[in-house]
């Protein structure tokens, strides 16, 4: 039976500051530049979720891609689109808001709700010249 | 020796009705919503050939992409661009024309015909927001 | 006051075939080519609706641009999105689906409905390579 | 003498929150939704800035390009990259931070500053899906 | 009758150097910086041509995009592409090859060419992040 | 401790010829077609540059992707930007600069610099239809 990679694209629009509480702002400010600023500034994030499985052959379908959509709607884009990632964001609380740590917090919401399928690969675009990604390693 | 992938993209229009005809009326409508209108709907769907193998030291490439793109365009896009996938394509007959399905008959036209580069990757783009890859697992 | 010209971007994805019944087939052949294709093809589009107004005071938009994508969703998107131009869309009915006539009834569609605002121009994209506008002349 | 225009697009990413400090809580949230967060959200904004003019013999450019872009950072981006829009930026103290507001306010930094050539044109793109153009009128 | 616009885009790819042999080698160094390398340097270039004109009511089209490639590939893609401005390119000679005069030239390459239509824009892009556009003013 | 991959795209314009000095003229013109014009022609080369590490709790990082843009910088965009591949980089010199030669070169520029990260990929595009990957092996 081969096994597909399938993929939904969805983006979602947040404000963040880069900024680690435990340090100094001298230290922060050294550390992060710009994206320290104290008054926050944001991105356009588009999201890649990729679930890897089994064709169904009643479908043709790994699984259906509205269900996937709304589920990465229902977890993710919900809970942070047109949101700041330091402030109203709980599954955030606590941690740094890099891509790299967004990514890990996403991976965690996502990983145990797609069986049949097997979730794969979360890339993360902050801009358009830099994207994180996460296989679950 | 260093192995590199090369990779070709190519483009077609196509129209399809996501369908089963095993099932019934009302559970194709149930199952692929607006994706199973009898009358078809279509996409500019993007298609990536993926192939890895060694540099020649000849001609400093994988293999001659014009050779790859003639190869994809001779198996492939003559037989689906501007076509409906349901009603035109023989190596599609009595296969629901969902992006897995697809990409998997895409597969089998080009496994045998790249070498000796290796066939490793296929991404098919249905949208803008999805895409589906197989890599031959 | 300045009168400043906003955009809202729509996608959908229709089936159509490019096809005059009042000609011959081998007329229609040998001007349309592969677009005639009697088992359709399709294309993902792209629309992009342009309106020019004042600036409001109170709320700093031209118009609220969540309300002007309702609109078109609803008076164009809804009724093509997944659907083929030539069999489901009532407002093309005796009409060659071509990108040109497509757009000019999109325009007749929209153009009494964003007052105050006035609608300037709309663009559809067929493919990634060809584009049509119009602004009402 | 041919009258060519020519455009240097720039990127910058920002926060902003779009609120009328003269209506009350409840007029704010049912006027702008989501986009009313107190809390801030942010976008990748992407900024294409148009001038015209005759063609110098010398150079055979409008005018320098990179004088064009050290115009536009100096003017605008680094006034705005990383930045709040409602919070540390001087040119939009007391106006909503609308696309259609913030193009007004980039276009009055530049319009006396681009000669010989002649500002023609501002297009300021919010997200994917929308953008909003200012030609001075 | 309504007029609408019509663009094709096409790509081709091309070496140049922004130099201008009437200047000293100080001269075109400080005016062009980076450009003027005697070695060349090169691009992918997209150029957009447009035409408008009165829907065919045969047709449904202003005019046959694929006669409208066709032209433009003669006329213009076939000559430069994978070609060096400065020293490939007949209708360019004694000019220098900066995109202004570039789009000029094509301009008058494809004006007299497109009747029963008419050309009406010309937008030529150098990088991603620049591109000059041409109306026949 | 779970590892990210990060990546940092960058872009450049170069000119080349693809043409092996061991072959004969009719040798290369046979092989390489247009891509072997005598005087060169060129692209906007994309490069995306991926490393892996853990992210580190100081900063949320796995490392700082300004750094790692400098890094690419002065290792290579300063090398090769509007720059001739055959001519002017020293680290080309005796190596056909096709996408597949030079992605191997830039590698090895890159590989013991990006520690404690660990360089995973390299993606050079070099036209909007095809691009290399190089992971190392």
């Amino acid at each position: 039976m081969p096994r597909v990679t399938v993929t939904r694209r969805l983006r979602f629009n947040a404000a963040h500051r880069v900024h680690n509480p435990a340090l100094s702002d001298e230290e922060n400010a050294a550390i992060f530049g710009k994206c320290n600023n104290p008054n926050w500034h944001g991105h356009n994030y588009i999201l890649d979720v990729s679930v890897e499985g089994d064709i169904d052959e009643r479908t043709g379908y790994v699984l259906d891609l509205s269900a996937l959509k709304q589920l990465v709607e229902r977890q993710i884009v919900d809970k942070v689109d047109h949101r700041n990632f330091n402030l109203d964001v709980d599954f955030m609380r606590g941690v740094i808001p890099t891509s790299e740590n967004i990514i890990i917090a996403f991976w965690r919401l996502l990983v145990d709700r797609v069986s049949p399928a097997r979730l794969t690969r979360l890339v993360l675009w902050e801009t358009e010249n830099n994207y994180v990604e996460y296989t679950g390693g």
